[in-house]
C-alpha cells in the first residue's frame, strides 16, 4: 500500500522552515509515500525538491490554469483552475498532512483536512483553540518525528 | 449595492448559539444584505431563519447533489455536488463574513475567506494564533456589532 | 415545490438567439420557476432580462472571482472562483435546463446535466449523435413549447 | 518536457473499444508522456493497463473521496471529493485529449477541453455538429495515429 502525505505550507516561508520542509519531504520519500502538495513556492518548492533529492515522486496540485507555474521539483504537475478551491483536493487525496508553518491557505487546509478525519501534524505552524473540540493539530518537533507520526496515525 | 454577508458555523449548535445566529440573521436582513450560507441545519438553519423573518433573501450553497438537503428558510437553495470544497465558493460569494461557534469546516471557511481578503467577524468562535501575521478574525459581542463591523468593513 | 430552470448558451449570440432567450426567461419567470445561468453576458444576459422583466428570480453561477463580471439583470450574483469546473455547479442545481446556441461551453452544459439525469431541451443548439445512447437532447421549436417541455419532464 | 495526453470514455465499454484503449496507452507511454485520466474502470482501466505494461506513468483523478474507487493500474490516484466536477480537471490538466467511445461523462470532458482551447482526437466517439464553429475533434482511426496526431497538436 502507497500512503499519500501531503505538505502544506505558505508560498513565502524564512530560511529554517525552508529546511525543515526540505527535510521533512526527504523523509516523506525515504519511506515510500507519496507527497502531494499545492505544487508551487516556499514551503511547498522545498519540501518537494527535499522529496526528490531522496528519489521520491511529488504531486502537486496548482491553483490556476497553467503547469508552468509548478515548482522546477514536482514529478506530476496538475493545473486545476480551481483557484482557492484546489485546497479541498489536497485535503481530500492525502491520507495524512504535515503543516509547516503557513498563512491564511494553510489553515483553510488545516480546516479541511480535520474535516474529513485526516491526521494533521504541526511543525511550528498555527495555534487552534475551540473548547469541547477534539482532535486537532498533533505538534511535533522535528521533520522525522512528524513523518513518523503521520504514517503511525495513517495506519491506526 | 446589494452586499452579500456569510454566515458560517456548525451543523451542529447550542441554544444560545442558535439564538445568536437567528438573531446575526435578522440584522442582516433588516440592513438590506443578502445571507450566503452552506445552507444545512443547525447554525445555518438559525441564521436563515432570523433572515426570513425579517424579510431577507437567503442563498444556501448546498454540499451534495440535492435540494432536499438545504434548510426549510432558504430563498434559493443550490446543490453543488462539490462536497467540502463548496466552502471555498462561499468564501469567494461572500463580501463579509460572520463566524459562529463552529467546528473544522467553520475553520476552514475562515481560512479560505481571509486568504481572499474578505472580513470575518467572529462570535464566540475559533481563536487562532500565528506570530506575525496580521488581520484575522476580528471579534464581536453581539449580532447587531457583528453585523454592522461586517458592513462597515466591507465599505472601506 | 419551486423548479429551477436553467438556460445556457453562449456569452455571446446573433441577435435572433437573443430575442429567443429573453422569450424563454420571460417564459421561466411567468411560470414561477427560478432561472439559474452562468450570469454573463450574449444568450446569459437576454434570459436574465427577460426573466427580470416578468417580475422572475435569476441567479448567476460566475466563473471568476468578482461579481462584478455579472450581467446587470441578475438576482442574485456568486462569484465561484472556479473557472470551467462552474458549469457543473449550474447543471446540478438546475431541474432542467435549455441549451440555446451555445460553443463548447454549452456543450460541456449539456453533457454533465445529461449525466446527471437533468432534462436538456435544445433550441436551435448542438446536434449530437452516438449510437446506443438513449435520451440526448429534446428539440424544442419555441420558447414557449421549451420551457413547457422542460416543467413537464421535471415533474415527470 | 513532459507532455499530459487525458484519456477519456466510459467506464462501460465494448470489448474493441478496450482493445483500443489499451492500445492508446501503450503509445501514450513509449512516447514518454504521462497519461491522465478519470481513474476508473472501462476505458480508463484499459487504459492505464496499457500504459503501465509499457512502462508508463498514469495519473487517475477520482470523482469520489475514496482512493480505493480507483483501478488498480493507476501509478497516482488521487480522490477529489468533486464528482462531476472532477471532469474539468482531467481536461485543465491535459495538454491534449483522446476520447473513445463514451457517454454524456465523456461529451462534457470533450466540450470542457474544446472550451480551453485543448486539442481532442476522437476514436469512434461523438459526432458533433454546430454550424459556425471551427475546430472540434479531430478524428483519428487507429491508436498509434490518435496519439501521434495529440503530440502533434500540442507542439505546434
Amino acid at each position: 500500500m502507497t500512503w499519500y502525505i501531503g505538505v502544506i505550507g505558505g508560498a513565502e516561508c524564512t530560511e529554517p522552515e525552508r529546511e525543515l520542509a526540505e527535510e521533512v519531504g526527504r523523509e516523506i520519500a525515504r519511506r515510500g509515500a507519496i507527497l502531494i502538495c499545492g505544487g508551487r513556492g516556499g514551503i511547498m518548492e522545498a519540501a518537494s525538491r527535499g522529496a526528490r533529492q531522496a528519489g521520491g515522486m511529488v504531486v502537486g496540485i496548482l491553483p490556476g490554469r497553467h503547469r508552468g507555474e509548478g515548482n522546477p521539483y514536482l514529478t506530476v504537475a496538475l493545473p486545476t483552475g480551481l483557484g482557492d478551491a484546489r485546497n479541498a483536493i489536497i485535503a481530500c487525496a492525502a491520507d495524512a498532512l504535515v503543516a509547516i508553518g503557513g498563512g491564511y491557505g494553510t489553515l483553510s487546509e488545516i480546516g479541511l483536512a480535520l474535516k474529513m478525519n485526516k491526521p494533521v501534524i504541526g511543525l511550528d505552524t498555527w495555534k487552534l483553540e475551540r473548547p469541547g473540540l477534539s482532535g486537532g493539530i498533533r505538534p511535533a518537533t522535528s521533520a522525522r518525528e512528524a513523518v513518523e507520526l503521520a504514517l503511525l496515525l495513517i495506519s491506526t
